[in-house]
């Protein structure tokens, strides 16, 4: 049986996830590896994967494409940027696959991008061919698909939707080096950030979180009524709106997806969010479709294997 | 000999422009019309080509493709909305044009869409594969093209960028019913109310402006050392900067084109607005080739004309 792989490369494991060229998901397994860059670190991963392949009766002959996504740039070329949080030697590990797997197309995509290509190929966004998905995680990414094609830009920064300018007044500094950007407010780090910030305006105790991305404190509280996290919440919203209202004066995407950790409580802010976009957008796109991504964080290993098998149908003419 | 057509549609007059199907310009000519909502308009029209076709050896079965570009909305479906500024009945003078070239595939385009496609064909951009085309006119419209393709949006506001917010604090309504869009600042309206203002505020006398998008005579008074002249071009740059510091966070284009009336002084502006992009924009894509449109007032003439060749190229299924 023909099979395609989706491997979401991280820091100190890589889940591997088994397809059909149609993309049923078929299995998935996490496998820890030591740094991705000795001829042993491969052998881990090939052996792991041999072993998803084995309990489906598939031959590796038979893996016909293979994307890894990873945390990092990835220039329209396919060529691997500077991955600042993981161990990688791309063309190693590249090597090692195309030894393993002689027939398959092998595919780097970036993380943010190949989760909106996951959407579209399975996810909520399946033939939808304009969409941006903002994923607000530790940062804010975005894949952004235009006529049925990912934008990943002339150099690099497609869907780096997280620095837009949304606050021209911003003092602090995003890690970007410029002031005001979208990932100051909306991302896990900046919610959390707002939210003790609010909490210290008004002179009050606020909950304890746990860490600096710890948002789902932040939500828990203000299902409690906390109204310094109903402050954060809102004040991520209406960033987030701006945004958005920038995004489609550009575009003019059919639908946004939500996607990342902060998403996991897309259903208590959407409402908020909905309103302020209305509130902030051109009239005639104001009505656009704006959800939660549908693949959680296996978008991400979806969209690598479309990517791959793609590829491989673009070098077969097809 | 086979030929193409790309015509311009508007208020008072239409002009003609006649090309090879390789892209080589042959002749334009202007046609005073009337409302072109009746036979006897479309008449006028149908013989003006034909003057056009006749310099050219060129019969009337042999037109394979007519553009009509029209200052409005056009949707992905070619269908045409609402035109405030003409008087134009679109399926009356698709059937004229029709009738009267029974071989040739007809598109409407967007003006500033068509501009974009003109220097794709045969402009400035020609090969570039993804650039924006920002024309600075009596408001300020544009033309995105992404993976090769026109971006005209799920709801017909691709390339509003005019509408981009770059200033929050502003009290004065766009037109569109929203506060400090790009426009406001950088179409001709926006340059000379701008410097009006700046005159007002220091308590001089302006130079005389001969209507409210004259801004002609404000570049004329910045080349005589005019402060205000300088301060208005300076804020119109800086706006200009800013959005097209946030275009370039969600598409990251190759490249910038200027164009429309304003662009006319382009080689005055240029250097200023390079210099505040580089302020602005992600540090990855800063050095953004940005160049001044090169077809002028031609750029939609061409580009309707290849978007008709395209239209029938995709129904011929080359």
């Amino acid at each position: 049986m023909e099979a395609v792989l989706g491997i979401d490369v991280g820091g100190t494991s890589i889940k591997v996830g088994l397809f059909s060229p149609e993309g049923d998901f078929l299995e998935e397994r996490k496998i820890p590896t030591p740094a991705l860059v000795s001829p042993e670190a491969y052998q881990v991963v090939t052996d792991g994967i041999a072993k998803v392949l084995a309990a489906h009766d598939t031959t590796p002959d038979e893996v016909i494409a293979c994307g890894l996504d990873i945390p990092g740039p990835v220039a329209d070329d396919g060529h691997v940027g500077f991955l600042p949080n993981i161990q990688l030697d791309p063309e190693g590990l590249v090597s090692a696959i195309n030894a393993a797997y002689p027939n398959a197309a092998v595919a780097f995509v970036n993380d943010c991008n190949a989760a909106a290509l996951g959407e579209l190929w399975a996810g909520v966004a399946h033939d939808v061919s304009s969409f941006v998905l903002i994923a607000l995680g530790t940062g804010v990414g975005a894949g952004v698909v235009v006529n049925g094609q990912l934008v990943s830009g002339a150099f690099g920064a497609g869907g780096e939707v997280g620095h837009i300018t949304v606050n021209y007044n911003e003092t602090r500094t995003c890690g970007c080096g410029r002031h005001g950007c979208l990932e100051q407010y909306a991302s896990a780090t900046g919610v959390v950030r707002l939210y003790l910030e609010e909490c210290e305006r008004r002179g009050v105790t606020p909950v304890h979180v746990e860490h600096a991305t710890d948002t789902l404190s932040v939500f828990r509280a203000l299902a409690n009524g906390d109204e310094c996290a109903k402050n954060a919440i809102d004040q991520m919203c209406e960033y987030l709106a701006m945004a958005m209202a920038q995004i489609s004066c550009v575009i003019d995407p059919a639908m946004y997806l939500i996607g990342g950790g902060v998403a996991g409580s897309f259903a208590v802010f959407a409402p908020e969010l909905r309103r302020r976009f209305q509130a902030h957008a051109l009239s005639t796109c104001k009505d656009v479709a704006i959800e939660a991504a549908s693949l959680g964080n296996q978008a991400a290993m979806y969209g690598c294997a479309y990517e791959a098998l793609q590829m491989r149908k673009r070098t077969m003419g097809e």
